[in-house]
């Protein structure tokens, strides 16, 4: 078999057989081929594409490349959410205490953020003393406790994923969808679980800008999902506007923390009921009705707010702040954005809102930056509000006092104002299985 | 400029700006882009094109990686005739010497053969003594005084061109027509003629497999060689049937001086008065019937093998052999290839019978092998031809007895025998201006 041969079939838009597709991700991950044929063969499957049974084949084979999370002692129980990045996106704190209070095993690998999006993994830290390598045997004996362990991505997770990222990323062939799918489904199977829930996002602070461009990626995940033995939903919600209004570490964290406790903002609220409401449908085989009626009643019954606690001081967060999560330190610095026109909200661009929480120390610009868990903004008026001049819009928080200007103006260009009342948003879109 | 800008450019089928294609030959050919970006580039090429103006422009920035013959001092009377690539094509031999004796400076750079290819300088190293490393200043005398020097291709001529090859050549991204186009046509901007004529052969023995391939190829070269100031002619040429009958070094010698003397294979001469009267009539700015009248002449009168023996004494080659090439040495063994089936001759893979000639010794398979100046083929029975059984259909030529048998069986398997006969070939298509 020869990678020259390869190339030149999907060059020629015949499809890969499943041996020529282990060939390519085999070599491609011990090194025995360069990156300029791989290179080569990116471009041609982005203008070529492959069917379903080639994607389903290149996921496997991605999922083979390393360690394989065998998660087969909790039968199916477990379940596992993926978000393909957003703004303010802290869903994953809220809805995986809930569903480990009802029976699911949630023994989930989540990342740490880089760019305009963050991550599970720094958002936990902001508990002095969580602790998010957990060994192997720690991880799994966690689980089986409490139902829920959250640690950072292992680095043998996928190997021939990260080095295919890394070379998609500068040769502009990460738009494909066989070639995303595959990325992301890949991890999601050398991770484990049975069941997998994913929140596709769209809009300005997202990869993907349409909710049809969300709907065609979604659609082709479900499909490699299954055909690769899982149960599996995504929804299509929207990141238009940031979730929420906390962005930010321990500002989103007091913000899941108010959601658990019965409150919180409603859009919020409102996706992360279905997400839960998917993964626990899914893990315990329930009627959609049965799962959302225990999810609701998780919330009102504490339970959910219980299993959050439980899980941050087992995984080793100060008790003191596991217990009362509102007491996290707030920064040293903070600055009111007030509106200087009067008008409706028509256009809050996500993407450049996540620019700027990054600039107030919320995030990194380069892997080797330290994040200020306290630093980050709150967003009062959303898209569809109507402001006065004089109104706050949003809350700068940080404890770099010069970051300030150069965030406002961020914050203030991200927003359109204008006279008309725009269309209500959708939140969520749609919902596959 | 960012290379991953012009690769998304390009991808989504824009044009390229020209100092956007300067970037990318500058940093490829200094190293600062690596291999993989461009394959990436490259693969888009391939699917998206490239307009004239684009191609004209990497063509030119191809040239100018390296240095360029400057040709200047010989005004416009300079001359290059340059070949696609065939098997038995030994017009160079016949067509350079027939345009110096008109006046025609031929300052000529030319390659050796690999694979099933031949290259002239291999086959006038047939000649002991001819010397294809002159220096500039030797190159630049001898085409002052006699109107010809023929030495092998500088190493610094048209470096990206090399490179790129190279990289096209194991990322499946040779078959594109703007890169074909640049590669030729960049080699030949830096080679320094005014006027050039291109033989674009096509058939089974070369690169493009029928006429209107070739013609869009020979097309887009002319314009990209008008566009940047050159005077241009191609020709499309069949290369189904090897040209002539001869293959392999000092036999395509003796063939070649047959024709400078009058007589040789009506095939060969046709298209040697074509080539040469393109020659002609571009560089001395004739109308084509007058060049074609003095083409004729040449040969009649002697003046054009006169040259040629005077082109090959002053570069070095043995004067007994230079006045007398029928006399160069033949090889210690030969064997006849006898037809064991009657009919007629319909098809000849000349790719095949290159190949069986390599096997022979006549070139080379890797770029280390020696070349064995008398070992070849020659081939009697041609398309179209009838034979009977016993009928000798070719000779092969060897010093090397035991590869006579593999030999053998390949050129009888790459000749098609059939009752009825086939239609005409064409010899040439078409002549492009």
């Amino acid at each position: 078999m020869r990678i020259y041969d390869i190339i030149t079939k999907k060059k020629h838009g015949e499809e890969l057989t499943d041996a020529e597709i282990a060939f390519v991700i085999e070599g491609y991950t011990n090194g025995d081929i360069p990156d300029y044929q791989i290179s080569a063969l990116m471009m041609a499957i982005y203008f070529k594409g492959m069917c379903d049974r080639e994607t389903a084949t290149l996921t496997r084979e991605i999922a083979r490349s390393g360690n394989m999370l065998d998660l087969s002692a909790f039968g199916h129980l477990t379940v596992d959410k993926h978000s393909t990045g957003g703004v303010g996106d802290k869903t994953t704190l809220i809805v995986a205490p809930i569903a480990a209070s009802l029976g699911c095993k949630v023994a989930k690998m989540s990342g740490r953020g880089l760019g305009h999006t963050g991550g599970t993994v720094d958002k936990l830290e902001s508990f002095p003393g969580f602790n998010t390598s957990l060994t192997p045997d720690d991880f799994f004996s966690q689980v089986d406790r409490i139902g829920i362990a959250v640690i950072g991505q292992s680095g043998n997770l996928a190997p021939a994923d990260k080095k295919l990222y890394a070379l998609r990323d500068v040769t502009a062939t990460v738009d494909s969808i066989p070639l995303i799918t595959s990325s992301i489904m890949g991890k999601k199977l050398a991770a484990g679980s049975h069941s997998i829930v994913l929140d596709v996002k769209c809009g300005s602070g997202s990869f993907m800008k349409t909710p049809e461009d969300a709907g065609i990626l979604a659609e082709k995940m479900v499909e490699i999902g299954k055909r690769n033995g899982r149960n599996i939903a995504a929804l299509i919600t929207n990141m238009d506007i940031p979730l929420g209004h906390a962005i930010g570490n321990s500002l989103e964290i007091k913000e899941a923390v108010s959601v658990l406790e019965g409150g919180g903002p409603l859009d919020l609220r409102t996706v992360c009921l279905e997400l839960a409401t998917n993964m626990v449908a899914l893990s315990l085989g329930l009627e959609e009705s049965v799962a959302r009626e225990r999810v609701t009643d998780a919330l009102k019954s504490g339970k959910a707010l219980a299993k959050f606690k439980e899980w941050i001081v087992t995984q080793g967060g100060d008790p003191a702040y596991a217990n009362d999560p509102h007491s996290l330190p707030v920064s040293s610095f903070s600055r009111d954005i007030v509106a200087g026109t009067a008008g409706y909200i028509t256009r809050m661009n996500a993407e450049e809102i996540g620019i700027a929480s990054v600039g107030l120390g919320a995030g990194r610009e380069t892997k080797e930056d330290v994040i200020d868990p306290s630093a980050g903004i709150i967003v009062y008026k959303k898209v569809g509000e109507h402001i006065s001049v004089g109104d706050v819009i949003a809350t700068l928080y940080s404890n770099k006092e010069q970051a300030f200007d150069a965030a406002e103006k961020k914050v203030l260009g991200a927003i359109t104002v204008a006279d008309e009342r725009p269309e209500d948003q959708r939140l969520i879109y749609r919902v596959i299985k």
